[in-house]
Formats: C-alpha cells, sequence, structure tokens
C-alpha cells in the first residue's frame, strides 16, 4: 500500500467521504488511489476558489467535513480567500494540498512556494507528511483536527514521495473532541443579568447575542424560551454559518452591515450577552465613526465563548432562569409575490412566497440583500447561510458545496453580480454534478457597495472613481454565461417573472440561474 | 494632503503611471485621490488573477513596472497565484495592498488577515505604511525595490487611516539601481570553456543556456556571434519572460517540459553555460526518473546569475571570444497555412502565415503548444511570452496587461482550455479597454497534461481518476462566454477557417476569441 492508499482509506475510515478536488501533477497518486479505493464522491471544480467555498458549504449543511485536493502552493492560494472565510465562520475541511516530492523541493523548482506558510493563515491545524509510514496517522489526525470542538481547517501537505512510496498504514479513526462546555460562572453571570434585567423591565436593553450553533433549530428555539422569560432581545451576528429560520422558527435580526444603521439598531443596548458570538466590530473603520456598534456604556457578558458549545450554554440557562417552553411565535400569512421592478422588499416576498419547504438560501446579495430578513421570516422552514469572512466570492461555491452536502433540498443562491464574477466556475460544477442549485443573480452592474463605502468615508466619487465602480461597461450577460457553462438561465426584471421562474426552478432536477435586473 | 494623494503623487513621478486595480473600501480614499490626481491609467478587473497577471504582462512589453491595487489580505491571495508566476519570471510590479485601519485591526474584524505575512512568500520588497507622513517615502521605496536590477515585486501594505490622514507628504523619485555585473572571472571562465571546445570541435557538447534579458534581441544577436565563433548550442529555459523571435532573430529552442524529452534535448551536454539562467530542473520529481535534464557528468560555469546583467555578460564574452557580427540566420520562406484538421504542427505553420509583423504571443498552451516554436521560427519579428511559474490562469491576464503594455501591436493569447477558466474574467477587461487581443482556446474539453502525468508517475487511470482529467462534462461554449462579457468570438475546427479567423482579427480594433476544436 501506499502512501495515498493509506491516506484515502484513512480519511474514509475517518467519515470523510466527499472530496472537492482540483488535482495536479503532484496528487497523481492520490487520484489513483481513489480509482482503486470505492467510497470518495469527489467532484471537480474548475477553480480552486470553487474547491473550498463548496467544501465550506458542504460542511454547512452536512455537519461533515469535506476534504478538497489541492497542487502545491499557488492551488492553494487560490482557495485562500474562502478559506478565510471559512475561517471566519469556524467551519470545518481537511485540506489535502499536494507538493513536490521532499528530495526535489530544495531544487527549488517553478512550482515551488510556502505552502506550508501560507496554509498558517487560515488554518487551525498544519501538517506536512513527511514520512510515508505516519501518513495515516496525519490524516486521522487532521480529521479529528477538523472535527474538534465547533471545527476548524486542518491543512495537511502531502509531498509527492509520500503519496507514491510503499509503506503507508491506514489509521484508525481518532476520537472526536467535543466543544469545551461554558463554565458554570459563565451560565450563572448571564442568569444574573437576565433576571435583574427582568425584574427592572429592561427589555430591549438586554441583547442576548447569538452566534455559530446557537442559531440552530435548537439554540433557537432555547434563546426564544429565554426571551419569553426575560424580555431580552435577540440578535444574531450580522454574518453567520448557518441560521434556521422560517416558519416555526424564532426570527432574529442580524446586526446591520452599515455602521450607521447598526448604530442605530444596537443603541437601546446596555447589557450585550454573548452567545457563542463575538462583541460586534465594524467591517471597516470610517473616519469619525464609532468602531463598535454596541455603546460604550454597555455592558458584555460572555454566556459561551465562539469556541464553546453555545447550545448546551443556551440549555443551561433557560434552566437556570426556569424559562417555560415557548411555543414559536406566529409571523403571520405567507407574504404575496410582489409586483413590478424588484425592490428589496418586494423581492423578499417574492422569495418568501416562492422558496419550498427546506429550502436553504445561500447569501451573498450584499447591498440589495439588506431588506431581504424582515421580510421572510413568515417563509416555510429553510437555512440561510452567509459569506462569513468578508471576502467575496464565496456565494456561488458555498451553494454549489450546499447542495452536495443536503441532497433533496433547493438551495437558492442569492448572489450580488460583482461578487459572482470572482467564482462563477462553480456554474460549470452545478451542471456536471446536476445539483438542485436555483441561482439569483442581483444585475446591477456596478459594485454598489463601494459607492457607499465611498460615501462612508467622506470622498466625493468623480468620474475615474466612478468607473472603478462599475462593471456595466460592458454589460455582463448572465444567462448566457450560466448557458455556456451547462446551466440553462432566464432573465426576469419584475417580481411576477422571477416568481414564475423560481417556482419552475423549484420543480426541476438540476441547476438553473435567473439574472434579476435590479 | 492626504496619504492617498501622496501616494499618487509619488507613484506617478516615480514613472509608474498604470494601475490595475480591483479596490474596494479601505482602497476608497486611493480611488478619490485618483480623481484629483490626473494621469494614471486605472484598468479594472473583475478578479485579483486578472490584476496581478495583467500587471506582469504590462511590465514584460513596457518595460515598466504598473501598480496594482488591491483590497486587503483576500484581495491580495486572489492575485498570489500570479504573482508566484511573476517571481519566477524575475518580474516587476507595486502591489499596493490596502488594509484596516491601524487602530481598527486589533478588534480582528472579519476581513483582517496576515496580508503582511502572505505577501512575503511572493514579494522581493514589504512594508506596512504606518504613518501618513512617510506614506510618500514608502511608495518611492517600493518602485525602486521593483525596478531594482532585473526586478521583483514590491508591495505596500497601506492601512486605511495611513490613506485619509492628512499630512501626506510627496517624495522625489529614487535612483534607479542597476543589476550587477558579472565578475571578470564569470566571462573569463565561460570564454575559456568555449575556446576549448571550439578548438576540441565539441559543438553541441557545448550548450549556452538563456534566460531573462539573455532573451531579449540584443541578447540573442550576441549569443548568436558567439555561437557562430564556437560551434556552441544556443538554448533557452523552459518557460521565460519573453524571447524576441522570428525573421532578423536567431530561433532558440526552450528546454522541453517533459522528462523524457529534456533528458534526451540535453543528453550531448557536457558543458552548460548559463546566461541569466539557472541550471534546468524537472517541475516535478517522478518516481525513478532524474531531477535535471542536465547530464551528472555535465560541468556547470555561470557566466550571468538571474540577478546579474546578462547581455552586458554576453557582450563582454563574445568581445574576449573575438567573436565576429554574424548575419542573423535564414530560416527559409515563412511557412503556408496548414490543412484540415489541427495538429501542433500545421497549427503552427497557420500562427506563422498569418500573425502580423510586431505580434506578441502569449503562451499558456501547455500540452498543444509543444511543438509550436520550431515551426514558428520563420514568421515576422515577433515576442513570445511564457507562463513562468507553472501556476495556471497566467495566459489570459498575461495577454490583457501586454496588450496594455504595447499599444499598436496584435497580442495573440495561445491558450489552454483548462487554464483558460481559472482567469476568464481577463476577456471582459479586454472589452472594456477595446484591447488589441486575440484569444485562441485549444479546446481538448480535458486536462490533457494530467493524462501525461498520470502515466509519468506510473498510475493507471481507471473512471474516478479520468473523471477528474475530463472538463468535458458539460462543454464549455468558449464564445458564448466570450460573448457573454462582450468579446465576439467564432469557432474553427480546421487551419484554413482559424486562418481567416486569425487574419480578420488582426484588422479589427479589439479583442476576438477563437475557439479552435482540437
Amino acid at each position: 500500500m501506499n502512501g495515498a492508499e493509506s491516506l484515502v482509506h484513512t480519511l474514509l475510515q475517518s467519515g470523510v467521504d466527499t472530496c472537492f478536488t482540483n488535482p495536479g501533477t503532484s496528487e497523481m497518486h492520490f487520484v489513483a488511489a481513489l480509482d482503486r479505493i470505492p467510497g470518495m464522491h469527489c467532484v471537480l471544480g474548475l477553480f480552486e476558489g470553487v474547491v473550498t467555498g463548496a467544501a465550506d458549504g458542504y460542511a454547512r449543511m452536512s455537519g461533515k467535513s469535506a476534504a478538497t485536493l489541492l497542487h502545491c502552493g499557488p492551488g492553494l492560494a487560490n482557495g485562500m480567500a474562502n478559506l478565510h472565510n471559512t475561517r471566519r465562520a469556524g467551519g470545518k475541511m481537511v485540506n489535502i494540498v499536494g507538493d513536490q516530492a521532499t528530495y526535489h523541493a530544495p531544487l527549488d523548482p517553478p512550482l515551488t512556494a510556502d505552502a506550508e506558510g501560507w496554509a498558517r493563515g487560515v488554518s487551525g491545524w498544519v501538517r506536512t507528511a513527511r514520512d510515508v509510514a505516519t501518513v495515516g496517522r496525519d490524516a486521522a489526525a487532521a480529521v479529528q483536527a477538523a472535527e474538534a470542538g465547533n471545527g476548524t481547517i486542518a491543512t495537511l501537505i502531502l509531498p509527492s514521495d509520500t503519496s507514491w512510496n510503499p509503506g503507508g498504514v491506514v489509521a484508525a479513526p481518532l476520537a472526536r473532541i467535543a466543544a469545551p462546555l461554558a463554565d458554570p460562572h459563565q451560565v450563572e453571570g448571564a442568569a444574573n443579568v437576565l433576571r435583574q434585567g427582568a425584574r427592572a423591565g429592561a427589555g430591549e436593553a438586554m441583547v442576548l447575542l447569538l452566534g455559530g450553533e446557537a442559531l440552530s433549530e435548537t439554540g433557537l428555539a432555547l434563546a426564544h424560551r429565554i426571551a419569553a422569560a426575560t424580555g431580552c432581545r435577540l440578535m444574531a451576528e450580522g454574518s453567520n454559518r448557518r441560521m434556521a429560520r422560517g416558519q416555526g422558527r424564532v426570527a432574529v435580526e442580524r446586526v446591520p452591515y452599515v455602521v450607521d444603521q447598526a448604530v442605530a439598531a444596537m443603541a437601546p443596548t446596555r447589557q450585550l450577552i454573548l452567545a457563542g458570538s463575538r462583541k460586534p466590530v465594524t467591517f471597516f473603520a470610517y473616519p469619525g465613526k464609532p468602531q463598535s456598534s454596541i455603546p460604550d456604556a454597555a455592558e458584555v457578558q460572555v454566556l459561551a465563548r465562539p469556541e464553546q458549545d453555545a447550545v448546551d450554554a443556551l440549555a443551561r440557562l433557560a434552566d437556570l432562569l426556569g424559562a417555560p417552553a415557548a411555543a414559536a411565535p406566529a409571523y403571520g400569512p405567507r407574504p404575496e409575490i410582489g409586483r413590478g421592478a424588484p425592490t428589496p422588499e418586494s423581492f423578499a416576498f417574492t422569495l418568501a412566497a416562492t422558496m419550498p419547504e427546506g429550502a436553504v438560501i445561500a447569501d451573498e446579495s450584499i447591498t440589495f440583500g439588506r431588506g431581504f430578513f424582515a421580510n421572510t421570516r413568515a417563509a416555510p422552514a429553510h437555512d440561510w447561510l452567509n459569506v462569513t469572512g468578508g471576502a467575496i466570492g464565496g456565494g456561488m461555491p458555498m451553494a454549489t458545496g450546499a447542495a452536495v452536502g443536503a441532497p433533496g433540498r433547493r438551495v437558492i443562491n442569492l448572489q450580488a453580480d460583482g461578487s459572482a464574477m470572482y467564482t462563477l466556475q462553480s456554474l460549470w460544477t452545478q451542471a456536471r454534478e446536476k445539483l438542485d442549485v436555483t441561482t439569483i443573480i442581483f444585475s446591477n452592474r456596478k459594485y454598489q457597495i463601494l459607492l457607499g463605502e465611498l460615501a462612508n468615508v467622506g470622498a466625493n466619487p468623480g468620474r475615474v472613481a466612478l468607473d472603478m465602480m462599475d462593471i456595466g461597461n460592458p454589460d455582463l450577460d448572465w444567462v448566457g454565461l450560466a448557458r455556456s457553462m451547462g446551466v440553462e438561465g432566464a432573465r426576469a426584471a419584475d417580481c411576477e417573472t422571477v416568481a414564475d421562474l423560481i417556482t419552475s426552478a423549484n420543480r426541476r432536477s438540476g441547476p438553473f440561474l435567473i439574472e434579476l435586473m435590479i
């Protein structure tokens, strides 16, 4: 057995059975091993940003870590922006990065780069497999690291001779390491704050800020019990790995991206309780604007740090408070389809009116999407995934991987056009794998967010600046791009048409793209 | 004057007047400064791999360094594969990487990443501008570093407050630092080897291996004099920044990529003289195959290291040898257009028959291109650019930047389809800037090179492996992709049609794409 075979066997035995891949020469023995060893589902991406973003989306929906197969330092580099996003989401993944043979690297052949150094900035665990006898153990350790606690990125660098040499040994799976529990004083501290606030009628001055697993169906139900018992306000972080939403779930707003809106939204806060979340920080600094939306006067109480088990902490908090079971709030009837040209609000109603039960929303809608949340809470039960690290180009790969990780559920990718161009190769993988993804491109033909940012930093754009925000010269034809990669599509300019297209896409098997002119 | 304005003024005064850009929030003051300060040509790319690859192509053709404008660590990461290629080409560039404000970064907002650490692996010079008063001087130092000697990548990280604070000071340009000259003993050593070999009739056992500037028109003319006087063989490195070719220039073959071919090609070598080149190393190690194409018995003489002035060293060597002026070799008449389905050879003839005088060939043709060189030496004078670091996705951006850097010359991008998918967004920039680029996609719908590599490493591909080499399910429609980004195109399946399309593209202004079915 060679090293690559021991690696594939070990990954499978450790429960990793899906590999998003863009291989090169140094990974040929790994590829060959996949032929001889059944059980690994391999999904090809035509660019590594697709590969890593898809592995993230897969993990968000399946709960399992996928492997990626990347080619040397530059292949890793191509996937790094989405690894950054994954890291910010607390996501998990096992990267296998093929590299020069151990004895060849010192000769510095052209493709040699500092893969290990680059990997460190995006990984919680990095190792270079230097010995064929231990590559199996390295792989088991990588999976254990990736799945420890709330998850991390584990990167195993695999020199080609470690892969092809005989003497590989399959390693047994290592025990799963659970997320650490919150200390009792954390739970008691939060309970004291909430009890005092409840007695004083503090209401929305008490904010329970949810992140990570606290936004799962279970976490939200617990948070809802706590809110019903104490009057505290529930909020979510601005960008989240996965949030359960729709009928039967309590609706939670996110901290807004735009600083002024965020400051206004969080102004009443006097007590901030963090449940798997961090104290909000603005995405960027702006001259003369605050760096956090939370008032300086607010006190911060940590119920569960991001790496701790937030659901367990919420359960203990609810019990400590004696919070009774609370029926899910009713948000009224399902919205109706909007009319005419889409606004963020009317599109959101249209989406809520047409998304199927169990839909997965992969959201990289950027500016146009800011009105979506409030108006989709009465939709059927669904999950909502955000791009989490601010590196654009995460949406389409995430949708692709989410569809692999949640077969039978329709993924709806709400996608800004500028960001879509970063990783448009995703569409080809969707066509190849016949994935149930409906992509809705919000086609405003500009970097709309930057126009807002220019104003925010006090700059007054002239022609040169405006040119750099304008992606409409020439216009991109998204239906043509999709069709050229094997994905059917159509254009819409009003809510009625987009509703028809979403509905017909729900009924088909495989991907579809809607270019929505906004 | 704010920091951004002092930076733009300094870049312009230092001779950097072209900026390839994909800005974000942290670069908004830089963008605003471009409005107020005339003189910077800004070229927008829809993905950073386009931006960095284009800056490389621009420098290769203009001889000047371009600036890039990138957004934070992830924006840099997206451009890193082509920065790797640039580094391997000894190329020059000034990256401006916008980043979090100095006082905001410690709060670790979501987009924060280790931009400085990532930059180090691809840059010869890295600095973070921490003070508005010195950002002008930082910029002048960056340009000096980028253009020192044979060039390097200089990366200046620009926190947004350094950009927006008042107190910027424009810095005067710094003196250019020339490439170091070869020591006299290097030149004398090479002369001795060549004299002895000439006397002994060693002929092609003596190889003068050219790289970098040695492949310029001047360098080649000198090398030809030396070869004519001594009987030595001229060879070029496998991948080169820019090589002068065609009528009036001596034709020089490159060391082949495929190991067995390279070993056969270099087998006669007993004396290897390096002129701006490195001793060849195989791209990868393969079980049981040599790591260099040069026989172990060969002696190596360094006339000029890659960082030294190879043209000066060749001139001194030619003089020391008393090598007389030598007329450019005649390679016979210009080839005629091939017939029928294209082979590498018949396509090369077709290209030689149709390329205009002064064409710039941007070559990422990978496997299909291996027969092109020998059969294009009788073409009109042209320049040939290779992707140099082995990171695929360099060709289309390089062609884009080369067209910006060589106005009035037609760029012909010979482009493998798999690599093209990495950075296809380049086509949009070509359309927007109305660049004279003819892209010829070699559409074999597979990663052909990997099939060869699988065989090379001794693996026998089965269905899973073959699937990972197959990009034909679904087929990509390159004419449709191009048209959807504003570039007209057509399909060809025979030499006659491709000849007609190249010829008509030569006559148009702006880009055109030919999908050649091979």
